[in-house]
């Protein structure tokens, strides 16, 4: 069994995350967690990267903790699988704080952590038959990384209780429907469709798509008059910015704006 | 150009505002925001009346703010723009406070702090052609008036995502479908059938009505224990109210209540 | 005009309490709330207990409190209703605070302190043509038992308002769409497709799913970090367990687990 690693490719301002391992469907663990974690960073820093795309080669997303690993996780020591987790949950708050987009694109699955770093992505690109599966229940475990976080505010909590408490699998139609899923397309077609959303978003205004990201996350805590005020110091700031000020020139002379040196 | 203007005309106990303004799809700025409020403070202290609805003129909800003041908020001191997206939450925070149900009436779209104006509403009408689009990144810039705060609390990050990063237009029969519109209509009806549900609310139990805004209001930010006695208290009062006394009165008679003097 | 009972009936490893009251559509009190509440809490301690179904007898889940009671309440002391929606208030916490799967099976509809009680369950399963009414409204009463809450927490505020506001009921079909509803059935099966479910549930690991429940219940109101570290913290207690053990082993093993004597 070899070990999943983590390619890196560029297509303009996209930087490409490619989980592959083939023989276990891209199963994740703490060499690969800290991989991501650290080409999410690097990212962050990086001003020519403007958008992330996170996918598994091999015709699957990821398969999550492989079940070998997890079995042997019983023989090693708390202070050592405690870490394991940490790796894990750091990975996750890396994709939450990452100032810059990321677009999963998903073909056939995201099982376990797997659909935990799908659904730490801002946007969700999978193949119409593709599955998101919380089957950590099945072994008699828990699930981890964020995943019970990321659907309980999304869905309502009798359908995150069948996908955590019976593990069924939930199809992308159905989540697209529901809006966890921004895209559907044919099998195949998933890293083609995210990069060209991802496009979209490396061509957009980085400072404000930034802002944004942070207003999203901050909104499920935040009380309403709270929020109000953030998001008034935020358009006001970007009011005198580069990215305002090529956005509503370009608007008003009917162009397509240039934000690509603007930030 | 013209300012945009706000009518206020009255159906019944039913209190209608519209947006007018002609030349730009019903704009929205510092001195609108000031007519809504006001509009909404007096109907909250009005008891003749009962419900609202705010619709915009010219086949649009509004546009939101206006291209040509946005380019000009640059040449502004910070204290003027602060003062200027204060006017704003202050009319969004009315909308929310008022005891009173509003609903809003969508013709063709409600973009931008339009977009803001209708989701800070309690119901939604919209035409089934109508559009929400929250595309301050076009144009470098952060959304305000709440909008990222209204959506992230009804749906999924990753839609929420998509609309705010990208500007995505979502239609009504999309919105309806996931339950942030509540009725469709063919083009053009929107104002009588959103009239025609705001006379429903007008017909029922003000103070009934003003104490379930607040409790959905309250809702996401308590625990269940506490809401469970918000709840309590609530019900607990109106039982030896006059609405009750009606309510169950009439229910047992096998009548239609009438509330109309009974709060 | 008899008084609904709770039955308690045994299926394998499930417990099924029917709400029985034929004259009435099942109606609740504080009696009943009293006897579903010790039930419940029974069944917390019961080793041999492990996923509950909770239904009503007579083609019909539960009508909610009796309108004649509800009439009657107004010439009792607010010391006696208060304790009314203390006992509902207690029978909701229980079922929230149950460490074993609840699921709820609906014939015909749930309305009111009905709906709530409905809401308060872990699943739902419902025939084709039941309905959820939150109808207090059409008597002058806002609602209790948590169901403004559960609503607000799953689905977008403008349908919560129409739900509430008007008493508009809310067909099965749709809440399924929506995710609130788990499986459809025809009328007449949904008892037998809440035990089967329950079945499943069952045959789950009953530590983990416990887990499951609380990490599900906690996610609205923890921070991401919070959550991913108590996330960490249940399955690194779980792998060293006699479920994960059984679990991951079957796993290997390509068989079904036995999760039966494990926990």
């Amino acid at each position: 069994m070899s070990e999943t690693t983590l390619t890196q490719t560029r297509e303009g301002a996209v930087l490409v995350l490619t989980l592959d391992g083939a023989t276990t469907r891209n199963s994740i663990s703490p060499p690969v967690y800290r991989q991501v974690q650290a080409a999410v960073i690097d990212a962050a820093g990086d001003s020519t990267v403007r958008a992330i795309v996170l996918t598994g080669a091999n015709g699957f997303f990821s398969s999550g903790g492989n079940i070998h690993s997890l079995k042997a996780s019983a023989q090693k020591s708390m202070a050592e699988v405690t870490a394991n987790t940490d790796a894990l949950n750091v990975m996750i708050k890396a994709l939450r704080d990452c100032p810059k987009p990321v677009v999963a694109a998903i073909e056939g699955g995201a099982a376990g952590a797997g659909a935990s770093l799908a659904l730490a992505c801002d946007m969700i690109v999978a193949a119409r038959d593709a599955k998101l599966v919380v089957a950590y229940v099945k072994v008699g475990l828990s699930p981890d990384g964020g995943v019970t976080h990321f659907l309980a505010r999304s869905l309502p909590r009798q359908l995150v209780a069948e996908m955590c408490m019976l593990g069924t699998p939930v199809g992308a139609e159905r989540l697209h429907a529901l809006g966890v899923v921004n895209a559907l397309c044919a099998p195949g077609a998933a890293q083609a469709e995210a990069l060209a959303l991802a496009g979209q978003l490396a061509a957009g205004p980085a400072q404000a798509i930034a802002g944004i990201k942070a207003l999203i996350e901050a909104a499920p805590e935040a009380e309403l008059a709270t929020h109000l005020d953030r998001e008034a110091e935020g358009i006001n700031r970007a009011r005198y910015g580069t990215e305002a000020s090529e956005g509503l020139a370009a608007f008003l002379e009917k162009r397509k704006p240039d934000f690509s040196s603007k930030s």
